[in-house]
């Protein structure tokens, strides 16, 4: 009965919460650019001032980076744990979104209505399906529905360089139950998802500099080294002719899934055409012999995410470049150890750069996979409250992406995670023109609503 | 007689040179970047004032792109035209200059006077070298000492676009018994050089496509293609474990040098150590078992002048790049057909390209190697000329650089060309902190007046 009200509270105040929504938005917290801090601590000031209309208890908590936002709030039954992220990845090339990224809107589009911006699939959209699900159960109910604790990261999206110090300083006041996550996706637009593995990530950047300036590739071409002609050799190197990572041991804890989930991912009937087909492409590009679903949620990657050398800008200049760099980063799964794995790197490239280059390693990130605890019943109590919101029955799914909070939560604070989210494949999160479905916003909000009843009951 | 008049009015005339030079470093003429086309123009303005203080018929002439300054004065004796570029190259990375490049200066350095700022080696300060060696000839004469034409290009650090239709839209009219050109260097600073053999040049940009946005390396990595992995892998195929170039038929035009050449060359005593020091470097890097002057004189190569992919900017992005691009150039020797070439690497590319990406094609420019006519008599009537006004015998040497328009003279015009130049190797040209010696401008003009007085004697 009592959630009855809060699914019709929900649904008559949809406008609004889209309206907050799009102010939050409208913020640029923009985590890994310096120039945009003052941005990313009005976004903290945003979710402090919104968690109070509450009657929660937050507050901007200080790091040597970004705040930590923190709210409490009091109630019987299990304490849960909400994690979100208020920051947002950079916006370039600018020139690819068909708005600007941080105004905000509500467009028609052949596929639904959508909140187009960046940040309204990961991770602002998200976070608030679940912070407006609170504020309609405190509506209807005068309180929330059991002890809440809130915890929103400002860098997650540049590495979360002070999430383990906060954490392992205030580790009795952020313990709880279980942790609720929400910054992943559905399996497809009728099929709601917990996450229950996740990959690691381990990040990696590598600068090789040669002659001490650039040099005229005519007065020196051919006598000097070319750093750009070294960092390409390492790239190339990186893969085998199979698509296999050839860095040293890479594969040594890598195990083959147990048949029952590889069973129940076939089952899925995941179309790898459509998935590749939605971003221009036709043949999945992985190792050979595994499936679609495979290579995105249970092998492991190595990916160039940018490299840069020389001249870059309009036109032509024969220039023997001094230095060459790329960002390189690993995805990660089952027992890889991210800190081995990074010293096997840096010693496979140590060895191919030649006598007259230098090579400096910048390290970003190194989080190891995560699986969770499906066994908890817990898990059978969310599956089941999600399924009687959407088509489809929820599935249990792999994320080829890191949310290394999990491991974290697991490891400093020895909490559980369960991962719930609602955005879809084609949210070009990262990618100019990220948008959220407003159904994905308005039935996430439902789902929560279902997902603390289911939990608190 | 008269040359030593005119030798001692450049002596004393040399601080008002320096100014006109200074005046004429000021406008930043870079060719290659549409946003300072007004600029280029205003230089071609400057020249054509300059030129008419000589009472030389000088005017601005249109071209598809920068215009071109052509003047003219009658006299007895040869026709000789005189060639020299007032654009520049890019200033970037501007952060490692150590003042404007465009507020030139005369500064005091450990190794003498030099004149610091963007074009002061190349090709202003070499250009002005002539211009002011027919300022005195003509202040102490009352005429110059022959029939000159001058040509001054706009564009030869952006490819020269405009010059092959230029010089065959006016064949006759710049059709000359010999070209001077004044864009090359010293053997060391106490060798003159007349550069008897240029490298020519082939410049291409090739940028691979995959997905049709920059996609997430979480959702999508593993399974989409990267351009990155794909162009590092292009790149590497380039060159082979012994530095020489992959690109079939690559050296089907190359021979080896005549014994006589190779023999005069060991007789220079090249320095590679000294030559790499100067620049943080030890060891040669080119082709096994080839000398240093081999690989910057006689040897094609192929380099990476610019490369970029993804996220380039500060921090981390976990983006998998939709694009892939790379600037690469080949110096150019003997016979080698730069079209044939150009032709022979694009299939070269093509073939590595997987079934999902796509690969553009832009051309920058495509000149074969030059040889000049050493046996005209000129030669060495300018040898000997250059070796009066320097501490050593002047040297007949090869270059590693590109000057096409040595090529474009003999092909469109029928003209032969000499190649008479002041700069060192420590000028930094195309590199910041550009700059040129006094003792290059100063010794420099006197050599011209030198050199037009055994030419027209």
């Amino acid at each position: 009965m009592s959630l009855k009200a809060v699914l019709s509270k929900i649904d008559g105040e949809i406008p609004i919460a889209l309206d907050r929504l799009t102010s939050f938005l409208r913020i640029p917290s923009i985590s890994t650019d310096p120039a945009f801090s003052d941005d990313v601590d009005r976004a903290a000031d945003w979710l402090v001032s919104d968690l109070s209309t509450l009657g929660i208890a937050a507050a901007k908590r200080p790091t040597n980076g970004h705040p930590m936002v923190v709210g409490h709030v009091g109630g019987s039954g299990p304490h849960l744990l909400f994690y979100g992220h208020y920051d947002v990845q950079p916006v370039d090339p600018i020139e690819l979104w068909s708005r600007d990224p941080f105004d905000p809107a509500v467009l028609d589009t052949c596929r639904g209505r959508v909140i187009a911006g960046r940040g309204s699939s990961d991770d602002k959209g998200q976070l608030m399906t679940f912070v407006e699900a609170c504020r309609a159960w405190k509506s209807v109910h005068g309180h929330l529905p059991c002890r809440l604790t809130f915890l929103f990261e400002g860098e997650e999206e540049s590495g979360s360089p002070s999430l383990v110090p906060f954490l392992k300083d205030n580790s009795d006041e952020l313990r709880a139950d279980l942790a609720l996550i929400c910054d992943s996706g559905m399996f497809d637009p009728q099929t709601p998802a917990i996450t229950t593995s996740l990959r690691g990530l381990l990040g990696e950047e590598i600068t090789i500099t040669g002659a001490d300036r650039d040099l005229h590739s005519g007065s020196f071409g051919g006598i000097a080294i070319n750093p750009a002609r070294v960092l390409a050799r390492i790239v190339a190197s990186l893969h085998d002719e199979k698509g296999r990572v050839t860095v040293p041991g890479f594969y040594d804890d890598v195990s083959e899934l147990p048949d029952m989930i590889e069973d129940q991912r076939k089952a899925l009937g995941f179309d790898e055409s459509a998935f590749l087909g939605e971003v221009g492409l036709a043949r999945p590009a992985g190792e050979e012999g595994r499936s679609g679903l495979e290579m995105i949620w249970s092998r492991p990657t190595c990916e160039v995410n940018g490299i840069s050398s020389g001249y870059t800008g309009e036109g032509f200049k024969t220039v023997l470049p001094s230095k060459a760099s790329a960002k390189i980063s690993f995805r990660l799964v089952g027992g890889q150890r991210p800190l081995r794995l990074r010293e096997s790197f840096r010693e496979m490239v140590r060895s191919m750069v030649p006598p007259d280059c230098t090579v400096e390693f910048t390290g970003h990130g190194a989080a190891p996979a995560c699986t969770m605890a499906t066994d908890d019943p817990s898990f059978e109590l969310a599956r089941n409250a999600l399924s009687d919101e959407w088509p489809n029955e929820a599935a249990f799914v792999g994320s080829g992406g890191s949310i290394p909070i999990a491991g974290y939560f697991k490891e400093i604070l020895g909490m559980e995670s369960m991962l719930i989210g609602f955005a879809r494949d084609d949210d070009r999160i990262h990618s100019p023109n990220e948008k959220y479905d407003l159904e994905s916003f308005h039935k996430g909000i439902r789902s929560w609503a279902r997902v603390l009843a289911a939990l608190t009951q």
